[in-house]
């Protein structure tokens, strides 16, 4: 089998995108909400999209291609995370609307791999058409391919969906400044490139300082920038561009900060073209620059890679002044939260509210604040559907919140000075001793991580494991990663910052989320995330140590939390947090006139005892406390 | 600056090592232990090694072949981490003789690359011909060299010494069962490929159970197998072939389990004339194989690559009866080890002591024990010297042992059964407040990696961190690895399982040692390490989890261990460990009449009182304690 190129190939189908996507007629809701495909007929949930037209319709133009296999990823041009609907491909074509997976298509068979997080969802979107495959390596994809297709036979793929691995905000650098700075960059490589090639959408709207609405929850535009030592192209939907943007870009100049504008489209050519200049060098950030860019760039002398650009791993770093207006967000964003549990624990009870209820009143919470609306779909989950690490509730997966239930909810805010992520796992009735014991396990993950202290430069990579130690102690664990770089009115997932394996090290000023989980199928879900910065701290012997410093500021279930399990570090770790919350959070309430919250939050941050570390250790001490007491009896 | 290949153009040099490499005269021992390439004239200490005749011969040779600059790595051509002392070419060349660095020789200059363990060693034995650079990563020797090489000058290296990243043994496999269970492997491959080249020397010695004495302190011979579906090449020196092993190897029949001895040379020639078959396809794993091999296997579709050959991943994990026969030969190792502890208790407070003296009487130990030598040079090191990671004493720098130092010996034994490596620091007089703290948290570090519980499959690199964060909390760190694979009477180091970015995920079966450290500069040493199995273990709601079982049995210094510092689980983990201790090492003294020695190792693993984890913790139950006591005396 070998590859070839079918440029926009794919583009034939999401034209129709809107028109066939809503369809889940046809099949009667039953008792079971995923889908079986063993019993004879099928039985299909009425999650389940029907695939059968666009299949079809794939595999006559593939005939017509003479192709045996087609490779449809999640993502769109620029390897977002986030993709606009008209981008999306992969629900188009399965059914399934989960933000991770790749689907491939022979002319008589298909198959979706994803991640654990998405079984059960893949399980009650998809039809029979298609087959779930649970191994998610590249190799179980090639192994799957090398069977399928015949030897010799051609596979297709869009070449620009695949990666070698219009406001002004206000801001402290301006964008000349972060061009000479780029620039400077350039210049010290040892490798000399001449231009710098960005192609992920947070890459040119931090270096102009601009921002779109292109994307839901993410405020990118679609561009691309093409930056060398003397001149600017920016490639961008051109008649979108106001008269003010063209005196704000310099572009009627000429010169190395004159932004020369091009049209979205043209990159390609442009690209092509400079590459045939004597001399020049391109540099690429593999992990966000598509093979279609990539591929024109030749011979390889001309071609200078790294994992990310420059720009990726500057922004990275935030400076004082973001770092401040980040921490203020998520004070906004934490009077917000906690409005909205508050809420949510005077009127479960009485029965009304349901997942989608709970969803729109935090985005009105947060709208109170600001907000420029939600960081990402609202994961406001109940019971078994909690169990989904990813779910969004939608009409049909709806469920009514009670107080037998435990509820979780993953949500965040845009804000101009910074964007939030935040998740809190409640119950408002008499939760078992195994969820107890999952969410104190989760909590002591979370606090592990916060609290420890490491060399500036560790991987996240490499620390994360603290975050489930306590899980793989009773033999629990989660199936998702432990945590994502978060950005400043950017993505809510800013990478290359975070815990993954493809993460850059650790640095004093980067934000990331710390969200450890544990999700029981069919019964529940626990998730405990929040956004930390990086600090540097003071140790007894050495320099260059660093630790995370919490920004989320909203106290956790106390109902769920078990002490015995906590160690005297985590429980002190704990108490200190809430004396944040209380200073920090406590005046803002005040500020907003917001008594009864006050008195929640201060209810909720009570300090919890810290006497005893372990459980071996609390009942030692509790010998001695009891020995003292029953001594200090018989003196009486 | 371009690549060119030079084959064998090292060999010139080796010839002459033993007439150069003693070369130690010419200086006079000053008061600095460290070369002064600064001062006019330059300070060299005694243990320097004039280079300027290699490096004069070197260019020469340079000169003639018109190359600018040669680069000569520390390894050999099957890229064994230990060198026969004929293939010590960085230590001809540079006079460092650290198992780890890397040369470049200009016409101009020279300098040499090694890691922090390595530093002062290198500014002992280099002279002023060499720039010592710190920095190990890939890329500041090709910054350096892009620096110091014209553009378009050629560069040499040796392909042979580059990776692309006579005695049966007692065995529960015969050969022919572990060639067939390596084909069912190679067929089991969805890349299906015809042969597999085996480079690494353990590789063949696994393969046929076979073992040599070519390298020191490791049972290896000189060879190479190439190993295919239907026949098997083995590369050796065929005069050292007897007719006992050519019967042993079915060396005269042909067929699928008949091996056809072939010279060691003739590998290269036989692989090419392999390649040439048509439909064949060539397994290497990349990390032990050489470029020159790797580059005959053209074109790409003949060659399949993987990190390690199959061989190795699976002799990388012990069955049933290997285990056992390493944990006998710990205990026995555990006995020489406690006799050479309890001697050195007794003899250095009478002055008589050596670092040398002391290495000498653990081998003789050891081969009381039936050892046939140590696994490595033994590193014997008192006081500053053990602040060198990988030191090994010698004339020059031997240290007496005084009850006024610590000391620090990492030493291991080849037993016919099993390969051990340990690491014990003590100190016979009154250590200091920092040493005691500092050894505390080493162990609190191998301890937290010895008893976690983690999912089969977890990699080490992912762990290792749970041996530094009890130093990390106060700023202190080390600057090795935290452990490596240990053989069945194999090398000391046997990879790729071990605590490395690239070793292969933990499964039940696998020996690691766990050896975290710390080292101050010209003051002392620590490191603490034990050899341990992963094992399978039960929790409490998950299945499919592992853990460790230390396999070294020896009690640490009980004087240097700060019980406050300690956990309730760490210090119930040690009590534990002493526990075992007694039961597997008790009956052996008892069998082998050492009754002196069994006292010893009782006095030396009498249980730690558990009480109080933390120092907050313990502060909070001694409260407790001195209120119960003052009680009780009211009472009274």
């Amino acid at each position: 089998a070998q590859l070839s190129h079918l440029y926009h190939f794919s583009k034939v189908f999401y034209l129709c995108v809107h028109a066939i996507s809503g369809n889940t007629d046809g099949a009667v809701a039953r008792e079971s909400t995923e889908r079986n495909c063993s019993s004879t007929p099928p039985y299909l949930p009425s999650t389940a999209v029907n695939t059968s037209l666009q299949l079809e319709e794939l595999r006559v133009q593939m005939r017509g291609m003479n192709i045996s296999a087609y490779i449809i990823p999640a993502t769109d041009a620029h390897l977002s995370e986030y993709i606009a609907p008209r981008d999306a491909r992969l629900a188009f074509m399965t059914g399934f609307t989960g933000s991770a997976g790749t689907a491939v298509v022979t002319l008589n068979k298909a198959a979706l791999w994803t991640d654990s997080r998405y079984w059960v969802q893949a399980e009650r979107q998809m039809d029979c058409n298609w087959e779930l495959e649970k191994d998610v390596s590249i190799s179980s994809v090639a192994q799957w391919l090398i069977s399928e297709v015949p030897k010799g036979d051609e596979i297709g793929f869009d070449p620009f969906l695949f990666s070698l691995s219009d406001l002004q905000t206000p801001c402290r650098l301006t964008w000349q400044e972060k061009v000479e700075h780029i620039r400077t960059q350039m210049g010290d490589s040892p490798y000399k490139p001449t231009g710098l090639l960005l192609s992920a959408l947070d890459e040119t709207a931090w270096l102009f300082n601009m921002r779109g609405n292109d994307i839901p929850y993410n405020p990118f535009f679609y561009s691309y920038t093409l930056l060398t030592m003397d001149e600017i192209w920016l490639f961008l939907h051109m008649e979108r561009v106001t008269e003010e943007l063209k005196v704000y870009l310099n572009a009627s100049c000429e010169g190395a900060l004159c932004v020369q504008l091009k049209g979205y489209d043209t990159i390609l050519d442009h690209l092509k073209n400079y590459v045939t200049r004597p001399g020049v060098k391109v540099w690429i950030g593999t992990e966000y620059t598509n093979y279609a860019l990539y591929e024109v760039i030749t011979p390889q002398d001309k071609l200078l890679t790294s994992s990310y650009s420059p720009v990726l791993t500057t922004k990275a770093v935030k400076d004082e002044t973001e770092q401040q207006i980040l921490r203020d967000a998520h004070v906004r964003d934490a009077v917000a939260v906690i409005q909205f549990l508050m809420w949510l624990e005077k009127t479960v009870p009485e029965g009304n509210q349901t997942e989608l209820t709970a969803a729109e009143y935090v985005d009105k919470c947060r709208r109170w604040k600001d907000s420029r609306g939600p960081s990402f779909g609202t994961i406001s989950a109940s019971g078994p559907n909690a169990a989904l690490a990813h779910y969004s509730p939608s009409k049909e997966t709806n469920r009514r919140l009670t107080v037998d239930e435990m509820y979780l909810v993953d949500s965040g805010g845009q804000y101009l000075d910074g964007t939030t992520d935040i998740t809190r796992t409640v119950h408002w009735g008499k939760p078992t001793e195994m969820q107890k014991e999952a969410f104190t396990r989760v909590l002591m993950g979370n606090i592990e991580i916060s609290r420890t202290i490491f060399p500036s430069g560790t991987r996240g990579v490499n620390m994360e494991m603290l975050g489930r130690r306590a899980l793989w102690e009773v033999g629990l664990n989660y199936g998702h990663g432990t945590g994502h770089g978060v950005g400043n009115y950017f993505g809510v997932h800013e990478w290359p910052v975070g815990f993954q394996s493809n993460n850059i090290p650790f640095r004093a000023g980067m934000f990331t989320s710390i969200e450890p989980g544990y999700y029981k199928e069919n019964d529940f879900g626990i998730r405990i995330e929040d956004v930390a910065v990086v600090v540097p701290v003071q140790t007894k012997y050495g320099n260059n140590y660093l630790t995370f410093d919490t920004v989320s500021l909203v106290p956790y279930d106390r109902k769920l939390i078990d002490t015995s399990l906590l160690s005297s570090e985590q429980l002190h770790f704990l108490n200190k947090y809430y004396e944040t919350i209380r200073s920090m959070v406590g005046p803002e309430l005040d500020n907003q006139g917001l008594r009864e919250e006050k008195d929640w939050m201060l209810r909720n941050t009570e300090p919890f005892a810290e006497i005893g570390s372990s459980a071996s250790v609390s009942s030692s001490s509790l010998t001695l406390i009891a020995l003292a007491v029953a001594l200090l009896h018989n003196i009486v």
